[in-house]
């Protein structure tokens, strides 16, 4: 960690661009806001750039409207920070505007982080990169507030999994219990974030569920979304996020997957382990990749065959 | 709070029988569970009561089968120990065995409890008994092990929702960041607690969400589970818990509730809102109560008929 140069570079840096990633996510978007919030308490000019539209969970986040999409004529900043972004393609589109800066950064909890900055401030035993930028707070001297506390929280709370990753440390724990002090109105905030689905992601998860299948003696759960169920419940892609959790989490299941049928013969499967299967190795079978407990792939058939070639495949994994 | 002339009690009492309360929660067995575990650990003989059934979610934790029901022939202890339990009522049957006790004592985070015990260690601002009960640990100089951290990490998350509700405080953070160091394994936990649903509840969820009815501009989700839908689903009344949480959660929601046909003409209600309607006065009109943001009745009609009866009540507080 080159926690002090950053800190130095910030001092000196009267103009700033903040940048995320690609798809932000809570840590993404919780962890560039509070930085902003800060870096504004100490008179810095500060601008910040997403590449892609902010999910609408986050909405309700205070300075929100100030994350905005690059546009054809790039400033130049003193310092360019990139948050949460382990490589430099991460930033998508944005990273023209690190090209440009005087000094850039990089602040990041992926252990795989490429270093691609002037100075990089990676800590891979960090829940989030919200909890290095509380650190960064600290080190900063900033009077904290609910805002800054807010985005924090959101960054953590998300990242963890409502804190029940295997990321969550007593450090992350001790964190939080700051944040609160500091401000947090958790029970608005979780119930803005957790509690707060959408008329379409309800109606689609029942028809899910009704479509849920059990094979293996209970270790493999599969369900399907068709192009049908999704009019009916009126939802578009973003809507089945999430759902396979369901699949998932049902007692004693080890593999979970939902096909999901973009048209006639184009199904994206989503797949997921709970402990032994590795299925980037599954998914890779069909083109895909991913992680050991959570991938993806396309398979260009109709749905009733997609399914039947991915059993088969499946079906490998369980036979004696 | 008396932690000091429960300490001394403790220091005097070679045999210590623990009580929680009737349909036991996470905080019950947990706080419950910690204690036994510490006390074992100082060389008491410790017996643990409980009037009823421990929910299957808890089976995993160490221990949880010394947790035993009330025989006839009751055993005179030399300090008798409630836990989490507000009145002397909430221990049920096994409150003879407190009656029998050569000093009681009683742990408690209500603020409602009523102070029936010799020795009454009640904090109000605890977010669970378990947060009192890791105090009482740490005063005993009891050297904390896994055992402990996970009965107590069971017990603080069960009652804050998952750290979520407004009692969880900076406190009940650092507490959970100690048992981390202690031990506890928080991604098995949080699998074992939140990400194990039985087959029968996952898919009476999906009947009952197809079931979904919204009113009055999106503010009333009403659901029903039918006799034949539990049928279906090989369900019984457990499995009906936690899915009045689905209609509750969505988006724009402020009042949520759902119908579960018992028989022909008996219909139990739930009912749950956000932060304006107050419930328990909707129940009370059918004769049931409950809390402001969560309440019960019982209808002796037929389904349609009980639904009816219910929206013309629910419309009354959405009328213009």
């Amino acid at each position: 960690m080159k926690m002090n140069d950053i800190v130095k570079a910030i001092d000196n840096s009267p103009s700033v661009a903040l940048i995320t990633h690609i798809n932000p996510d809570g840590d993404a978007i919780g962890s560039t806001l509070a930085l902003m919030h800060a870096l504004d308490k100490i008179g810095k000019l500060v601008d910040v750039y997403c590449q892609d539209d902010i999910p609408n969970t986050f909405y309700f986040l205070n300075g929100i409207s100030r994350i905005i999409k690059p546009d054809q004529s790039i400033k130049k900043y003193d310092l360019v920070i990139a948050l949460d972004c382990s490589d430099p393609e991460r930033m998508g589109s944005c990273s023209v505007i690190m090209d440009k800066a005087i000094i850039s950064a990089n602040i990041d909890h992926h252990i795989s982080n490429t270093l691609y900055s002037d100075i990089n401030v990676v800590d891979g035993d960090a829940s989030a990169t919200g909890e290095i930028v509380y650190e960064l707070i600290n080190l900063l001297e900033i009077i904290p507030d609910k805002d800054i506390a807010e985005a924090l929280y959101t960054a953590i709370v998300s990242d963890t999994g409502r804190f029940s990753y295997s990321n969550t440390t007593p450090k992350t724990h001790r964190v939080v219990a700051t944040l609160i002090e500091w401000g947090a109105d958790i029970d608005k905030l979780s119930n803005l974030l957790f509690k707060n689905h959408s008329l379409e992601w309800i109606k689609l998860l029942g028809q899910a569920i009704n479509s849920l299948r059990i094979y293996h003696d209970g270790k493999v759960a599969i369900m399907h979304i068709t192009k049908e169920m999704m009019a009916k419940a009126g939802a578009t892609e973003e809507h089945s996020n999430g759902i396979i959790q369901y699949a998932k989490d049902i007692s004693g299941v080890e593999l979970a997957a939902v096909l999901r049928e973009v048209d006639d013969s184009t199904i994206k499967v989503s797949l997921r382990s709970q402990s032994i299967v590795d299925v980037s190795v599954l998914a890779k079978k069909f083109g895909g990749g991913g992680h050991r407990r959570a991938s993806g792939c396309t398979i260009n058939l109709p749905l009733i065959q997609a399914q039947e070639n991915l059993m088969k495949a499946i079906d490998l994994y369980f036979e004696e």
